[in-house]
């Protein structure tokens, strides 16, 4: 019986993200994660193949925004101006009423290596899409590679800053100012 | 009885990733990397915690290596020619007759998703410490952290290249390729 369940996977998440924060994660199980979100375990088996895939099993999407910004960039933009309509396609995703949801989540991530060395393995896969998108432009390499790393250096040090106890700034005001010191870097 | 081992650890560590190659990581014991070093395991665990610790334990000299170089660069250096200061003082650990041994290295890293994030914290881990030594030079935030991510993504994109099989070319000219492609990175 598949019952309809409307947005399971986003209660599923929250729920998740939640306990982990609670009670850490080693001490939640997929019952507990199934029964705060008001679903079956068998509907969270529907939506991930283990609790901690929770905390990323949106990357696909996550990704794609950003290699859709460098895609849709305008044909004469140098690669650092493609990978900055990457950063501002992605940023969308991080609307102000989402920060105290991604707060939750980083704390959960800090608290355990093995969650830290996976998220750090996301945003590589981010910068490799990236990457090739900007290959894909005609970009050479080394330079599609060291763009898209470098962009995703000035999203990652935004978003930690974004989610930072006392921050008011808004991520897209945070990944701007970012973008202005990789432009300066060269200046003494 | 502690025997003099002349470098024991640099044995063990040969001997480690030979076999992780042969067999791989898993199949592969502490006994037997013993064994083909010619010490005991009882060295084995003067010098490393667990099997997968070899692959990284150099890791607090590698990293001092980076610091070492932005910390001497001259005081009136950019913060780009800081970290390229950095990324110079690094690269000489790798001579051209390390190449092969640091290709074996990444075939067993390239075969196991949990070495591979963990030598992405590894290398955040260096870009951390080279942010926190250009803080010391006067650099803010957030151009400290965004110059060394931005260094540390030059650096591993050359060293995959370096490693890369057909690769004639040398580390250090391929960081200065590298550091080349991120200062033209706004040219369209």
């Amino acid at each position: 019986m598949v019952r309809w369940e409307p947005d399971a996977a986003g209660r599923l998440r929250k729920a998740a993200v939640e306990l982990f924060a609670e009670r850490g994660v080693e001490a939640t199980t997929v019952a507990a994660i199934a029964e705060r979100a008001g679903v079956t375990e068998r509907t969270f088996f529907r939506y991930f193949t283990d609790k901690r895939e929770v905390l990323f099993s949106d990357q696909g999407e996550f990704a794609s925004r950003f290699v859709i910004g460098v895609e849709e960039a305008p044909a004469d933009a140098s690669p650092l101006d493609a990978v900055t309509a990457g950063l501002r396609a992605g940023e969308v995703l991080f609307a102000p009423e989402r920060r105290e949801g991604a707060r939750v989540r980083a704390t959960v991530i800090a608290a355990n290596p093995g969650l830290q060395e996976r998220e750090l393995w996301k945003m590589a896969g981010v910068a490799d899409r990236m990457a090739a998108a900007l290959r894909e432009r005609g970009v050479a390499e080394p330079a599609a590679t060291i763009a898209a790393r470098a962009g995703i250096a000035v999203f990652s040090t935004a978003f930690a800053d974004w989610i930072a106890d006392g921050q008011a700034r808004e991520l897209p005001e945070l990944v701007e100012d970012g973008l202005r010191a990789l432009r300066s870097l060269t200046v003494a």
